[in-house]
């Protein structure tokens, strides 16, 4: 395997290690089980390192943020109990447009003729694939080995291009199949429509040079395709601003003077919405229109009068075009040199608020956001997993991009923990600032565990305030109501990392300045909140969900 | 809804409701999400008590359990990050027979029209659907009030009659929909076809009159279906002895005199190997004939001289009956009276081995399972998770029916604790002892933060051996070292149970005696094993395992 040139020919798992790792894979995240420990062998001998996590879902959100850092992620399981475990998180990657490769092992051909009821089968040997068609954007069995290059090479391009998971099924007997015969790697990635990108060019250039106040909405897709640098060119050069959306934050640095801040409808700050509605040409660039994007469809925007482009389509007013790249399309309108004048744009709260310690202030929601803003460096990255964790986090300022992790439009419960191992490994230069609600931490926070393991040194802020703070908000039971755990003793377990428990502005200060000081390990802040504090984002968008949940007439249809 | 009978037309929530109450459920475990609050807030202020789990996954393996135990089990949670977090739990309950009825919230079908990107969407809005169709019996979306009672018996009873999950949609907007016209109840549970009962009994009975060493063996749906009274019944009339297979263990008293003990190729006992595979004529008996229930396909078994019977069809040597229930089957064969002349049985070890603590003896797999068969009382249920969990546990003695709970077939790791969680909710009379390795435990352990909350009292043995045990053996590599937990110590993050750490002989009395002193809370032994002590049958197993998975001709296809 270490790159020595032999003559030999490559079996199906030699191939398929040597494409990942020809495409940045440096780790692979899972679980072992009996159907895939001859690849895992494999991998082990390989320059891939093999990244063991205490359970699946947690590999596929580590290789999920890996991928938004990185570009590529992967993860290696065995058949149906490893990856169906796996179904939520990459049904998140799925939804947000993130790169994970997913390798599970299964029974060998050979095996299923003999025994119908080999363990781990749930209904037929084909059931978890037809589970992955629907969650992937591209998936293949390398049942027969005179396909497996091919096969291997359509799916890997096919998350290369689309930036949306894929799924690769390796029974255990094919993996040291050798093909008899090698397809030579087409690599099919079609270019834009010539016409098509000269059309809708022309026709938004003109639109752009005749509008008065345009305005950029730029989204993740502007990220994960690798167009933030043409993303500030385009602006500087136009003169027009770039506000982004929820999931899109931090694609441009947030300290850049052509910053507008975060669009989301009613539920942002109202200078950005009247900035953004007030636009007679909005260019929204790889946004989703997803509802939390849009503030709960709060969000007042003319079709008639947006650019939308995107990698799947571009379209202008109420007409598509097809067969134009994102990329293609930016460049474009580069090249096209449109200058406008600038208008004056809300003043971004890029100068962090004084923040002055009050020792015995019992510790808020509010002032926990002010504070964290201080901590942020070049060197932190941002992850927010759901809820307050996330709408708090909106006003927190990024410096550089690529800078803040969030599962804002799937919002699974959970993401944070283990997505700080997956971008940690992926840039371990940066130090993650996790902020996780206790429910989301419940679920997954045990995946420290690994990042005890590989010393990595992330500094977790658990917002304890007993039960899943959002939905209160929406509607209140005692179903929101959660067990309370001692956060801070989970390094009693572990054996690692440093807990604090956090009830004050004084105790917050200690414990984040012994964080930073410690950069072996983990530090964990079990920060206690009232129930009934919360950022004032999170109390306009929970309003604005309970209506929706509790509409006025509920009866019949 | 507490059952004041009044005229008022039921809404489809309501009569969900009324449904699985009258069909035994009492509680319904799931987590909370805003698609499925207002069908949380109801299920308040119903009789059935919701139990929050700390994760979706731990809530259907709860949910199975309970379902093992009191014959029907149920979860309820919200869309796709809710839904797909089950699909390994739910697939596993399918694939071993349990009966759990999924309900899962989603988006209101006016919101759709509205938004196509609502939070927590895949890809198209049926995507949750089309994955739990591949991994549940029948399934309904209510999104038609005038077909929702008719769609949710249909369900109810699918789950009911063949003993698999199904799956409940509820749309938000749905759950107070009264329909206009109420369809009357169908209840279609078609007998057997009277003809081919006849038929089969007449063979079936001629076979076994005929045989001289005919063997009963007896699996998990004699248990699924409620038989066990009728098996008992056709053992003693008939006098022949009864096997059961691995996942079937405990279906009759491992103390009754009929009973002739596991049964699992060459995996198991040999005495118990030669009796089944001397007989001329098996009459198998709901038995999954799964690998692992084979011995790994060690089992020697003539179809020819086979009578196999399950909920899906009779099979006699090489032809098939349909259309003729297990139940009816059963009943035939106790009313043709057979007469057979008994078999002198192996020994069972009804009677435990004599165990003499040893103070200083470094604990061992073996010892520990000696020990654990002295603690065994009629007020206790062993759940094993899989590995040497299950495969140790095959020896111990179940002194009654049902008592024996393990994903035997589907071998999901991590099912253990939660399960513990489940069936203490339905049989509040019996002490859950849960025996768990250290990688499963890891994947789902901190349900005993549920258990804690609830005040149950289950005793957890955790087999710490830093790894993956069973993949040591079958394919050892790095990637089965697992972080080492101090197990013990996770009564300090739930402030609740009491914690061990075995290494000794003496300090497992110790442990078990203050375990079984304190009634008031959950226990849990951290014990400490060596990483290549193994039980018997698992070394035998893992020895045929890693065969299978290293065959000698490994290369081109």
């Amino acid at each position: 395997m270490k790159n020595k040139r032999s003559k030999r020919p490559l079996c199906i798992g030699e191939y398929l290690i040597q494409r990942l790792r020809k495409l940045g894979i440096e780790h692979i995240f899972g679980v072992p089980g009996d159907y895939v420990l001859r690849f895992y062998d494999m991998l082990t001998r390989s320059d891939i390192e093999v990244v063991g996590t205490t359970r699946e879902d947690c590999a596929g959100f580590a290789a999920d943020a890996y991928a938004r850092v990185k570009g590529l992620g992967a993860v290696c399981v065995t058949y149906c109990v490893g990856g169906l475990s796996m179904a939520n998180s990459i049904a998140g990657a799925y939804a947000e447009k993130s790169p994970v490769v997913v390798i599970s092992g299964a029974p060998g051909m050979a095996q299923r003729q003999r025994n119908p009821l080999l363990h781990h089968k749930v209904r037929e040997f084909s059931t978890q694939r037809e589970v992955f068609e629907r969650i992937t954007v591209a998936n293949t069995a390398l049942e027969d080995p005179s396909r497996a290059f091919e096969d291997i090479d359509r799916v890997l391009d096919a998350a290369v291009r689309y930036k949306r998971p894929v799924y690769i099924e390796l029974p255990q007997d094919r993996v040291l199949s050798v093909p008899e015969t090698r397809t030579i790697r087409q690599v099919s990635l079609p270019g834009s429509d010539g016409e098509a990108l000269a059309e809708v060019l022309a026709e938004a250039t003109q639109m752009l040079r005749s509008a008065k106040r345009a305005v950029i909405l730029a989204g993740v897709e502007m990220h994960r395709f690798g167009l933030q640098d043409e993303l500030v060119k385009l602006s500087e050069q136009s003169g027009i601003g770039v506000a982004a959306t929820l999931l899109g934050k931090s694609v441009i640095s947030e300290a850049h003077p052509m910053y507008v801040g975060i669009y989301e409808g009613a539920m942002g700050r109202e200078s950005v919405r009247r900035f953004v509605e007030s636009s007679d040409c909005v260019l929204m660039l790889g946004a989703f229109m997803s509802d939390i994007n849009l503030g709960i469809n709060t969000a007042n925007l003319h079709m008639g009068q947006c650019i939308s482009a995107s990698s799947e389509e571009v379209r202008i007013g109420h007409h598509i075009y097809q067969n134009v790249g994102l990329g293609d399309f930016v460049q474009g309108l580069i090249e096209a040199k449109i200058r406008r004048a600038k208008r004056k744009r809300p003043a971004v709260r890029t100068k962090l608020g004084a923040y002055k310690v009050r020792p015995k202030a019992k510790i808020t929601t509010d002032r926990l956001y002010k504070r964290l803003n201080h901590l942020l460096t070049k060197n932190t990255v941002i992850i927010a997993d759901i809820g307050d964790a996330l709408f708090g986090a909106v006003d927190l300022v990024v410096r550089e991009r690529t800078e803040f992790i969030s599962p804002a439009y799937y919002t699974s419960m959970g993401f944070a923990v283990p997505a700080a191992l997956g971008a940690q490994l992926a840039r371990p230069d940066l130090r993650p600032v996790v902020i996780v609600g206790d429910g989301a931490f419940q679920m997954t926070g045990m995946e420290l565990s690994t990042i005890a393991a590989r010393k990595l040194n992330p500094i977790i802020i658990v917002l304890n305030n007993k039960g899943y703070g959002t939905e209160r908000v929406i509607w209140d039971g005692p179903f929101n109501d959660i067990y309370d755990w001692q956060y801070h003793r989970i390094t009693d377990v572990l054996g690692a990392g440093q807990g604090f428990e956090v009830s004050t502005e004084a105790e917050l200060e200690q414990a984040l300045n012994a964080a930073l000081e410690n950069t072996e390990q983990f530090s964990l802040l079990n920060v206690h909140l009232s129930v009934d504090d919360h950022s004032q984002a999170l109390n306009r968008l929970s309003k604005r969900l309970a209506s929706q949940v509790r509409p006025t007439s509920g009866g019949k249809k």
